[in-house]
This record gives C-alpha cells, sequence and structure tokens, in this order.
C-alpha cells in the first residue's frame, strides 16, 4: 500500500452536488481497488461558514472562502467543481495554470467558446479532465455501446431520445440558476445529458433542426416571491438530430413534463435489433433482436448484475440494484485512473466541448428556424 | 323491431381488412343496441372468384367482381372500402354520386387534393361518411380526451407522439402497396394514425418541421425476388409540430422500428398533469396530476372497464380486455348512428381530409428543409 | 359450401354470459374456416319476454320460457348453457339424453358427486361437450403449454397461480347467486380457472392443502338492502398443491383482493426457465431460460402474435391484441369440430370433473386442517 | 464536532458483507448528520492476511485473526458481525459480555434456542442490537408501514408475501454454508426477509402451516466437485400465515426460483385498498385505494424521493433512485443513533428471535405436516 501515490482532493462547492462529490471520493476506496489513495484535502464555498462545517462533516482536513486559494494550493493534485455554471471557467482554468487534474460538474462551460478555452488550457496543459455526465457510468450503458459498436443490432438507423422532468413545470417555480440567460434552460441542463448520452452510444451528431419553447414566459423572481420576471429560456426543447454514421431522429430536453422525474430515455434501432433504457429504471436494458420467427422473441429485460463491470465491485449479485450515487463513484474511480496513469479520463473537456456546441447549434437551429450543421 | 330501418351493406375488398369490416358488421348487432338493422348485401372484389368465396363465408347474399357494380347497386346503402388506397377516390365519389353513406379505410386518399375532392363531393351530397382511424374508437382515448378538454391537466404544454412498427425494419421486405410514391411511406400509412390521434386529443396541428428518410434505398420488387427496386418513399418520419393551442413536440412514423409491433403511442403534457398511452396496451392509461405533495402520488394506471363506454357492452367487468376487433365495431357503430340520424360520424372525409393535409405538410417540409404552415 | 353440415344452437340463458355465447357464434364462422354452418335457432329464459327480445337482437328464430323444451327441440343440435350453475346438471343431462351436444359454462356443477353424473352421461351417450374456462382458449397458453411439454424450462419444480379479482373485495356487495353455498365462493367462483390453468399447463394436482377465508361474515341480502345475512362462503382461499410430476407450489382464490380485476396470473418454475402470465395483460407471455451468462439474458417479453395459431385469424400482425371476447370465439370453434368430427372437445365435463374434484378437495382440506389427496 | 461521542467499530468478517458493512461504515457521516463520529478501529478475519490487507483498503487501523481479541477489545464500541452464521452467537455473547454495542448479520442464530440465548445476553446487559434486514430500511417500506397503520387501505385482510431468486436453482450449485443443516435453506436463508417485513408491515404471525421441498436431493461438495453429496435442506418453502390481525395468506422462499434475482415482493390487501412492492423495483411502491368509481381510478406508482426520509440524504430529487448499498448506510444510520441515545435499535435481537422463531415453526408445520402455533 505504501507504494501507492495520494491524490489530494480540493472541492469548489459545499451545496448538494458538493456533498455528492464529497462522498463519492469517500466511498471510493472501500468499492474499487485504486491506483492512489484519496485524501479529502480542502473544501471551499462562497460562504465560508458553510465551508468550514461541511469540511469537519464530509472529513476535509481544511477549508477556505476563496476557491482562488485552493485552485493554487500546493497540497491539492485535483480541483473537483461543483459550483454555479458561470465559475466553472475561471475555477478550471485557474486550476489547470496550477497543474491541477479537474473534475467538473456538467455543463462544462455556458457555451461553445468558453468551452473551447477551457479544453484547449486543458490540453495544453496535459491535465487529465473528466465532466460529471454521471447517466454514462452505468454498467449498463457500457453494454449497450458494446452492443451497438459489436453490429448486435445491426446498423443503426434511428435514435430517440430525451431527458424529461418536472421540477419547472409549474409556473411557480421560482428562477434559479438554471434559468440564467448565461447557459441557462432545459436544453443546456438536460439536454446536455441526451446529447451525451447518444454521443457515447451511437456517435458524433452533424446536423440539428431545434424548436426550443418558453412554456413559462415570465417566474417568481424568487422563490415565493411576488414579482415577476421575464424568463429568457427554453423550457422545452426538440431537435431533429443526424449523426455522422448516416442515422436520424429526434431528441427532446424537458423540465415542464409534469409526472417525470428522471426520464433519460431512448430508443436505439437498428436494421436488425433495438435497446431501450430510461434511467428511472437505471438497472434494466431492454434489448431485442430480430430472429426467425416472433414465436418466441420479444424484448428481453436484462438486469444490471456482476456480469456488467463494475456493478460487481457494488453488489454480489444480481437483483441489488445500484442507485444515483453509485455512478457517482463509478465516475470517480475513472477519473482516479485518468490521473494515475497520466491520460484523459471520459468525458474530458473535449468531449464536453464537442456536447457543447451540439447544445449551441441546436438553440441557434431554432432561432434561425433552419437546420445547422454541428462543426460547420 | 320491425320499426328499425335496414342499413344494406356493399363492402369493396375481399382481403384482410375486408373480412375484418365484414366482421365487424357481423358483430355490432348482438353489441349494440343498434337503430337499424344491418344486412349484408354484397361483396365486390376485382378477385371475382375470391369475392363469390368470401361472401358465402362472410354472409354476403351476392357477389361481383366489379366495384362499379356495387357503388350503383339499388340495394345497398352503404359502401364500405376496403380497397387499394388508388381506388379510394373512384369508389367513394361514385358511391357517393348514387346516394351511399361511405365507410372508407385510411389513408383516405393518396393526397390532399384527391382527399379534397372525396370531402366535396360528400359534403355537397350530404353522404355521411366514416373513415376508419380505428384506433380513435378506444374508450380509453375517449377519456383522455374528456380529461385534456375538462383541463385535468392543465393547460396542454407538450405532445410526444408517435406509431411505430417495424413490418418493412428489414431490407428484404418488398414492395408493396405501401411503397407505392402515390400515397405510400411510413408517414402515410402510420403518421396518419398519430396525426389522427393528435388532433382528436390536442387539436389542430398549424405548423410542422419534417425530416423523412429512407432507411433502404432499394427492396425487393417483390417477396422473394432477387431484382431490387429503387424505395421513393419514407421509412421513417420525424415532425415537429406546433398546435393550434400553443402547445408543441414531435411526432414521428416508422415502420423500421425493429421490435415494435404496436406503438401508437403518446404523452400529452399539461401544464397541471400528463396522460401517458400505448397501442401496445390498449386497456391501459396512464395519468398523473399534480398534488401538493409526491409522498402518495404517481402515475395512476387506469385500466378500460365498464365506467369507461362502450367497453360495457363487450364485457361485464374491467380486466376482460378489448381487442383490435373491438375497436373496429365501435366504430361501425357509430356509422350506423350517422347514417340513421343522418349526421356526420366522426372521423368523417373533412377530419380525414384535414389529416391529410397535415401529411403533405411535413412532407414538404422535409423536402423544402423548413418550417411549413399547415393550412397556409 | 352446400357440403357442410349444419350446427343448430339453442342456448340457455339471456343474459349477459349468454349474450357472450351468441355473439361468439355469431362471430366464429366469419373468423374461422369451418366445417359446419352454425345456425342460431332458439333462446331460452326463465324470461320469456326477454328471451323473445333478445331472441331478435342476437339473431335466433325462436325463443322459449322454458329450458325443456329447448333441451328436447329437434331442430337443435348443440345445447348451450349459461344459466345459474344450480340448473346446469338438469339441462345438461336432459339434453344429452335427448342426443344434444353440450356447451357449458363453468363451473361444471355444484360439487364433484354432480359433476360425475354429468360426466357419465355425456360419455354413456358419446355426446361431444366443453366446458367454459375460456381463458385455456388464449394462444399464449397453447405456447406455454408447449413450452413445458418440451422441456424448455427443464423440469417443472414450482407453480405459483392465483386468480384475484376485487368484485367482492367490500362488505357492502350483496349476496348473490355467486355467495350460494350450493357451489358458491371464491375457490368455486374464481379458484377453478387456476386450476384449470394448472392442470393444463403443468398437468394433474394430487394433493392439497387449503385454507378458506370468509372476510366478511355477512353481506346485504341484495344490493342495497339493509338486511345483513350470513355468509356461508369463502372469499379467498389458499392452498398447497402438489403436481403428480412432484411439482409443488400455491394456489390462491380471491375475490377480495382490493384494486385487482384479473388476475389470473401464474409463474410456471423449471430447473432452467420459467413462465410468467396474468391475463391482466392478457397479449404478453415472460419467459425466461437459462444461459451460461446473465450479460444479455433476462425475461423476454412475448408478445401475441401470428405466430400464436389461431391469433392470425383474428389480426393481421402482431401488436393489435386479442380481447377477451375473442377466446369465447376461440372456445366456440373448437366446439365446432369436436362436434362435427365426433370426438370431444377441451376441457369436456370428464376435465371439469376433475378440477371440481380438486376444489372439493381443497375445501375439505381446509375444514379438516389436514393434508387431502385428491384422488384418494 | 467536538462535543460528539465517539463511536469505534470492530467488524468480523472481512468477505462481501464484511466490505459492505465496512463501506456503510464510512459513508454513513458523508449523508447523515449523526449524533456520534465514527472510527474504524479493527478488522477481524480467520484469514489473518486478508484481515490486514482489507483493513489497510478499507480503512480500518488495525486488524486481527482472532475476532475474540476483537470482542474485547477496549477500544471498540460495537462489534458488526459479519462472520459464517455459526459464528454468531459466540461472537455476540461475548462481545456483549464485554459491554459493546452488537450489529449482527441476518440470520440471527441457527435455531429460535441460539437466538434466545442471544437476546437474552443483550436485554440484560442493556445492549443496543440491530439485526441486518436490510430491506426494511427502504424508505417506501416506511412509507408502507404508515399507510397500513393509517388505515388507508382499511383492514389489511390478506398477505401474499415471498422472496424468491434463483442462485440455487441449477443443481450444479454446490454445498455452502447455506446448505449446512445447521440453519440452512431457502427459509432460513430468504424466507426470513420475507417474515421480517411481514411483520414489520402487517404484524405477529400466530399460525403456520409449511411445506419445505427439496429439489436436488444431492449437490456437489463443491464447486466443481464431482463427489455428490445428499442436501438436507429446502430448496423451496411455502407457508399459509395468519396473522394476529386476524389478516391470512401465504408466503414463499425460494433459491431455485429460475430467472428471479431479488422477488422480494409482496401484496397486502386491505379492505378499502392494497400495496404492492418487489425489490426488484425498489424505487416503486404501487398503491390502490377504492374510490365510487373506476373511471379515473388504478394502481398508483409511487417513486421513491424526497418526501420519503431519508431519501433526501442521498439524492436531491426524486427519480435519482437508491441502490441497495444506501440501504445498508441508513441501517448504520440507525444504528448509530440507538447506541448514542442508549436504546434499542430496530430490528433488534428481540425482533429478530421472533422472526426465528417463526421460521421454525413453518419448518415444523413442514415435517408434522400440520398447522402450528408460532408462539404455542
Amino acid at each position: 500500500m505504501e507504494d501507492k501515490p495520494r491524490i489530494r482532493v480540493g472541492l469548489v462547492g459545499a451545496g448538494f452536488m458538493g456533498r455528492c462529490h464529497a462522498n463519492a471520493f469517500r466511498s471510493v476506496a472501500g468499492i474499487f481497488d485504486l491506483p492512489a489513495e484519496i485524501e479529502l484535502e480542502i473544501l471551499a464555498d462562497a460562504d465560508e461558514k458553510l465551508a468550514a462545517e461541511n469540511a469537519s462533516e464530509l472529513g476535509f482536513r481544511r477549508s477556505t472562502g476563496d476557491w482562488r486559494k485552493l485552485a493554487s494550493d500546493l497540497e491539492v493534485d485535483v480541483v473537483a467543481i461543483a459550483a454555479p455554471n458561470s465559475l466553472h471557467e475561471p475555477i478550471a482554468t485557474d486550476a489547470i495554470a496550477n497543474g491541477k487534474s479537474v473534475y467538473c460538474e456538467k455543463p462544462l462551460a455556458v457555451d461553445g467558446e468558453a468551452a473551447k478555452r477551457m479544453m484547449d488550457a486543458a490540453e495544453l496543459a496535459g491535465a487529465t479532465t473528466l465532466v460529471g455526465f454521471n447517466f454514462l457510468s452505468n454498467p449498463l450503458m457500457t453494454l449497450a455501446r458494446e452492443m451497438v459498436q459489436d453490429g448486435d443490432i445491426g446498423d443503426v438507423t434511428c435514435f430517440r431520445g430525451r431527458h424529461a422532468e418536472d421540477y419547472m413545470a409549474s409556473g411557480d417555480s421560482p428562477h434559479t440558476f438554471r434559468t440564467d440567460p448565461a447557459g441557462g434552460g432545459a436544453l443546456a441542463d438536460l439536454g446536455s445529458h441526451i446529447i451525451a448520452m447518444a454521443r457515447y452510444l451511437v456517435g458524433p451528431i452533424i446536423e440539428v433542426g431545434g424548436n426550443l419553447r418558453t412554456i413559462h414566459e415570465t417566474r417568481p423572481e424568487s422563490q415565493g416571491s411576488s414579482r415577476l420576471v421575464p424568463v429568457e429560456v427554453d423550457d422545452v426543447a426538440y431537435s431533429h438530430v443526424v449523426f455522422e454514421n448516416g442515422a436520424a431522429g429526434v431528441i427532446e430536453a424537458n423540465w415542464a413534463a409534469s409526472g417525470k422525474t428522471m426520464d433519460l430515455s431512448f430508443e436505439i434501432t437498428g436494421s436488425a435489433g433495438s435497446i431501450v433504457f430510461t434511467q428511472e429504471r437505471m438497472n434494466e436494458l431492454r434489448v431485442w433482436r430480430r430472429k426467425p420467427s416472433r414465436r418466441q422473441n420479444g424484448f428481453t429485460i436484462i438486469e444490471s448484475g456482476p456480469d456488467h463491470p463494475p456493478y460487481g465491485r457494488f453488489c454480489p449479485a444480481p437483483g441489488h440494484q445500484l442507485g444515483f450515487n453509485d455512478l457517482k463513484v463509478i465516475e470517480v474511480s475513472r477519473l482516479i485512473h485518468g490521473i494515475v496513469e497520466g491520460r484523459a479520463a471520459f468525458p474530458d473537456f473535449r468531449e464536453a466541448y464537442r456536447i457543447q456546441l451540439t447544445v449551441d447549434a441546436i438553440r441557434r437551429s431554432s432561432t434561425e428556424r433552419r437546420w445547422i450543421r454541428v462543426f460547420e
């Protein structure tokens, strides 16, 4: 054990997502046989008192009210960013300039230009980066991707994906950072997840035709406020998508989907089969493959289990089920491997940049009411 | 009983859909308390021998190889058309000219212009017409429509619908009437169903942005043929839709959706709830309504039962379940009422014409790669 | 067509189940290519006026208020019995004595002794008989049975079955013929269905250990009555079952299962797989088979379709779905074949007698609080 | 923070369940706001080398090859037992004698007598105890229990429960500790879970009528061995159950249920509603309540979320989903509260003893082929 390098974590953000990061860093060594020892070094939050309290509670040695101190701290190896979106760029670039690895929540940046600057900085510095598109860490996504790539469903022809929740379905839901015109909206918040998944499973999206809609033209300025403020972002976004490999389909981002809590879902159709998934039943993957007869054929419900690594690190048998927080632990384990092995993790800033470009293209396509090529 | 008028049926088409019509006409009086007595008068099929055989088997008094004779037969009150799409117009207009009511399979016509001619002829003559969008006859669709109209889910904001099957998923599936450039393709064949349903439940679609795709560029000329012929119609069609009431969404028509057999499905989202359905479980409707707490709230699965008329005409209790053929019987009962009461049935030629216009607009929108207003 | 024999139907009972029979006889020739022509000859009901009205509506030539006249009518070939349970024996034996075939609703009789007399009479006379255990006519039951017999799931080891509904869940549900001590109770009414299914799929039950429970000790004498009358029959019955082939399990009959509408369901477990079904989704069968790895294995949902005859007689493609009334049509088609071909149909009086013996054994086992062998 | 007492953990067992305990102890402080600080003090395993390795990996300060040293270690406050079942009694009683709290995996003991000795020792010493019936920690079980107790489903009338998996379905699955005649078998291993749940939700079981079955009469002595050894325990156990409150039903324990991975499931029926659950979808609870009409009524699928504490400690919103390991964290948090507050946790040794008595009664009932009262 003595031979293992230490990786000292500096975490920016003591809110919910910050706690989620901290817990994943705490848990990961108990689950995985990691190539490094993880130490929770320092926690930063603009609210210095909260930082101090949570640092103690979450097991960090130190705390600070100034993320800049954290980003340049000599005792920090990796900077984890669970701060407001608008801070992602300054924190990440500062951390990279100081030689740190960076683990950043999604979306990477408020727009493609910012994302490009972050990517360029990271690649120039050779920094290991990882962006928190948690849902890609599901072992069943690995299986789905493998099946697609192995041709198990033939050539991919169609993709139908969405991420639908309902936390903004009511017009009484107030403005938050999510409705900030700089980087906000359902497409950026939720659409980026389904775009990440589409890219992971089917490949690059090369052309889009979007339709962004604002359902509630005004929202309370803050929780319970009677002052209504105009909304400038989308509540729901639909888009045609065409993939590099010729497949086509539609995606949807919707935070006003009454009744839906986590319908990050897709149907990948191939010439010889299909794969269906929803995050609402994250331990199940439905697969169909054409056979000569339908007499004994149909969709098969594959349950997550030890045959889908790294499920077995968490539970000894199928049926036990992974939860959301386990996905974050898997994500962190990949980050640690990337750092120790001096290589890119996935999805890194480059991938997140491409996701952001796709988001931007859909938004522009909607505004201009025309098809847009993503990389033109 | 003697007071009831007779309605004598002339059916064109002795194939599967023809049998389906015949069976519905045979069964309907046993299920419903109809205002008329139905008599199976004459069956026409281009294959005169088949017509004769099936006439006997299905209980028709007479048969003919010439639909024109049927359409002008004095002993016929209603002409049912289960013939190839390209014959819908001549048969229907001839029948209408002869004073008959007309019951026509969908799609009404090969394009909007033909549909308009048929509609105009019917309305000029005051003919009762009904077009076979079977799935609207599901008692649960009546409930869904009522809930929407009563505001049970608030204002409708989003619609996500599709009709996906896989009978053309394989490139080995040959050309048939369905791939005929005149009126063929997944959008016309399946898309018309989901458009009909969207209109029935949410209202008119006023703007579309389509993307039609041909997956298999060639298909065998006929079953088993080694001669490959180019395909000119779509295998899958996606479209943005905007409704008159301001709701928006996407629809899809797909006959290459590997694994899907009858995914005529929708999710209607409102500001205060949502309604979810798939024809694959045609006896279930899922409904969600916002409540102050989620503690005991969630989607409710409503099962079709006697509380959803006319289910009780078929089965004495919930759980027994209606099947596809029962929908056809309900459709026929509505036709009979329309005829006897001298009023339009639903969906009539006018409604089918509007559906056709929507289909045409989506197709044009895809070709021209731009948004199209449906009634501009 | 002239060569086909005629089968003239006499139906006793103009209530709901009688209509159901009549409709099945009306429809069956349009669906199947039968070896006989069916004629609706005469309808009997104790309510002579109702008989006359319904005869006209349902297409019978004649009607009577006296089933005895029907049972001996020279123009009747098959007597269909949809009358109260206590009349099954006299009607059936009279009809058999007059050389008729008999189609009887379940349960065959009020107890095993009566069932035996009926069976003996039928077999002595060589009469074709069929008892209406409708649910066995589901094409997916044919598939399930075939899979069991072909060893697709290995040796059958366990059976878990039930028929649960909730029409008597409320103590306000009044006495009806179902609570008649002679032949009533949940076990007789619903348990007979799951016993029939268990026998059809797994084989004879040779030993039982039952527990019958009366939930509501009194019920209103009739709908809305304030007079409460003691209940002597079971609301729910559980029983251990051991099959001739060594498999074991439990069955349940429950008419107080709040929320359940048609949970006639089973799980057949074998050493190498399992088959799961519920009538609430009568067009789906779930099958699991052991494979070397679970990585791509799981339960497969088989949808009813043309690969499951005679589904294709009703619908051209999978996904359309059969309904309850279609099962009755299939049942009648089997009856007709039995009559014309002069052989037993299935399930005949002998099979129904054995089902009744199993019911009786479970009831006695519960009373005596001990295991009972079914045929001892 | 300085005021919080320390709770120092001694864990016996470095196998999978031991790791599961260790991870829960590591994670719990990050999730809950605990009244104590947890320290991983010492890890014991009969394999001393494994103990040392895992101690380091899992964050324990020390390790030992002798559980006796751990049980009497002055630096240990709570002894967690994840050792073979036959060691539960000696370890627990030794720990209790040394003034420790005890956290023991289920089943508590090999039989009721051993369980009684353990319970008596704990209660005499006033030790806080908790037995690892993990699944009771599901927030949805809290909701289900509350609904039952609040009368939301009326009087409970029926219970149908099971725990079915298939890890011993194949006859090639070898003997392990699970098939040890002392305390082994499906009933003890899995049945104890469904009995625990039944008691938690519906109350004490007072009478049983069991049927235990051994499907594979022999099994390989060990993995891959060709030497077959007789099996003395049950592969599947069914039992009638009657509850103190008058409800009745059946339970099943089955480790040969081909295809099932975690069907720990139940249906609680009341006079006015019902509650349905399966651990295979541990984030969903299905509830039905009688309403005047079924028109808009049906089973409601409640999804686990922040309205079901302590879900919100893990995830910020519904839909994210808890996993199996989260249940263990909740269990540990309850243990810590029990210890700090000097009171019993739930389920403690007394509850586990009663569960064991129920297991014993079912086994004896099967052997003697008669009904048995549980506490006679």
